[in-house]
């Protein structure tokens, strides 16, 4: 019944895979069908090249299993919790991809330095608050969420689908699992231009408000005109 | 009829996917046929793996589309602009390739270390004046490129076959799109190379216009002896 | 009679190159049968493309030659010390891989700067003291062990199964000559995720006792609940 | 007559581009026939792609084309004159690769960090002082030989079989031409390895003579063990 929703998640992953942004199982995808209530996620610490499309698990908004045989990504609760509290989102990414890594551990979050970052992200992506003990003894990765929930008190995430979870690594997001893969990529391209452009001129700010408006939402809303849309 | 200069613009704008200078669709070639006054370009947002020679779309020097089915690329006023303004250039590739965005972002010319960048580049590589908010809500494109003609005032843009936008990303160019490919890798090298001289010395200065001299000469114009020519 | 383990060490030296830990022939992988008192090595030298399961030196546990034409690996005798003091360890690997090579060179251990680090290693991966010169001038391979013993004094090596050998490069180990390379492909990301974690903010200390706890043990010990086991 | 050595050249210089050396046609190997007093190199400006081994040509120590339809690399000069001083070179090899390439821009020599570098380079690898304009105005390419054989006055080349030309980049040697490349490799590792090793430590001196010694000698000389020999 939710073998589309599957095949979906399951090639998401393994382009996290093609595209450079994992190695060993550190990376998950997954997507929602709203209607359905259900989420389909990677199984846990399950290599790419051994993982079958029948092996996507199916949670509910509670986390619980309901298909599948293997046990679900152990990041899933922060993934439905970002679902629960994200709800134009359809498709969540998280890797320990190389250089959004890097920001995450600094703590720092990665500013607009140009246009390739303004073409995707509409403002710095934002790097979390650091979470306190109680957070991680308690439900740590419902936690992680609601980290990232926080940090994105009066923004749209759809306009920044990407954090940094400090001293973690990078989730992304967007309306579909191909999507949130796709800014997945563009995070880490960014990612490393702007540890290039700090390296190179250590003084350097951001670009103007109206050059990120520009670039922004020539990609993006009604007035957009990139692309054949 | 323009079946040969369609195909050249569709090889090399997979060149620049092969050459590891683009990921997803960031980039585009285009060339010019001067006795048609046709310029040739990518379309728009359309992905490497899915275009096909004959999507590559036909404007004139006003940039209307003259044929093709598809949008072209929405840097096409900035490349017309060069095309007008740059009369002996044949061919133009625009990129967001790392190293070379990280200087445009850090907004530092490329200063020329060595005989790497002294084989094809003049002198050091230039970067644009940040674009007033007037050019960048007005035909912003189109100023792209006005921005690019001004920084080459009493320049010859043939023997700096490059520059950097600031905050956005390099262009580069040659008698044909080839060649503007070509321009396009050694620069992603020369920048690269200097990215690591600065950080491995950073009071390192560029080489003497002797040195300059040779090395340039050496390929072009009329005393060059490097190549079977 | 061995075969099995010789044929594991030989995949698992394949691996070192598939993986990009290694190229020439800098780089080896053992395994130990503690029943049999048997240790399985690289021959010395030899590339990787020529080597053959049967290629694989079975030494005793004082680097004698117990099965094979070709002489072990120059560092047998480091494998060797390493596993008759580290009791619980099934695999050694030992590469020259570029960025935790350049933490050992740098004679700086690796800090606990992110969740990346913390589910595999138990705290930061320390970095031996400078052999002396009579370490050198005497048995040096065997002392290379020693030095690596001495680091270890007080803690788990199966804890944090990696040690950067001050001037030289990592080892690495585990139950299993693959978990061994494993580690060794985890502690190089590891290494470049910290190269660049401190050039984007010098200052960044490493992550709490508590975040530490919670994701190594996560993945291992009893309250594990990472993977499918 | 000659076809051993245009073919062992031949794939000497395919292999600089099977190791990632080289981009475009920037870099060549020759051979030297010490009997014949015949140098074997590549053409000129020729692509990898494009070459056969018949396009190897073969000239005298004067310089002069002895065989071949095609003009030799522009860099023979430096090749011949470099035969004629270190008389015991066989095989020469020049690149611009990337990380060698930062250090000569840099105008640093390679501090030997660990013992990667000593396993190959008995000591720092030499820059050579900047080119005079009288240098480069003369015969350039000669010159550059002159200059990297006055840098090893009261050296042995076999030792450091490596140097950096100011602002240029490295030249490798070795008793073959195939030893000249992976002296290239090696060189390359090394570099990446110092660049690194600067930016985590800028402190950070070089390696004990006692320890330099000890892993140049295990692989060079009468005492020798590493390997099968």
């Amino acid at each position: 019944m939710h073998d589309g929703i599957k095949d979906r998640v399951y090639e998401s992953n393994l382009d996290l895979q093609r595209q450079g942004l994992v190695v060993l199982t550190w990376g998950n995808v997954s997507a929602i069908d709203r209607d359905a209530g259900i989420v389909a996620i990677k199984p846990s610490g399950v290599r790419y090249e051994d993982m079958r499309p029948e092996d996507i698990v199916l949670v509910d908004l509670e986390g619980r299993v309901v298909e599948g045989n293997l046990k679900p990504s152990s990041d899933t609760a922060t993934h439905v919790e970002l679902y629960k509290r994200f709800v134009r989102v359809g498709g969540i990414c998280h890797t320990h991809s190389m250089y959004a890594t890097m920001w995450a551990q600094a703590r720092r979050e990665i500013p607009c330095f140009g246009t390739t970052h303004a073409d995707s992200f509409y403002g710095p992506v934002p790097v979390t608050d650091v979470m306190t003990d109680e957070e991680v003894g308690g439900p740590y990765e419902e936690n992680t969420g609601k980290v990232i929930v926080r940090r994105f008190a009066g923004m749209d995430p759809m306009q920044v689908p990407a954090v940094l979870v400090a001293h973690h690594g990078p989730f992304t997001w967007g309306p579909t699992p191909e999507k949130a893969v796709e800014n997945a990529v563009v995070l880490e391209q960014v990612a490393k231009m702007a540890f290039g452009t700090v390296l190179v001129n250590s003084q350097q700010g951001p670009i103007s408000q109206t050059l990120l408006d520009r670039h922004y939402l020539r990609k993006h809303g009604q007035g957009a005109y990139y692309g054949q849309g």
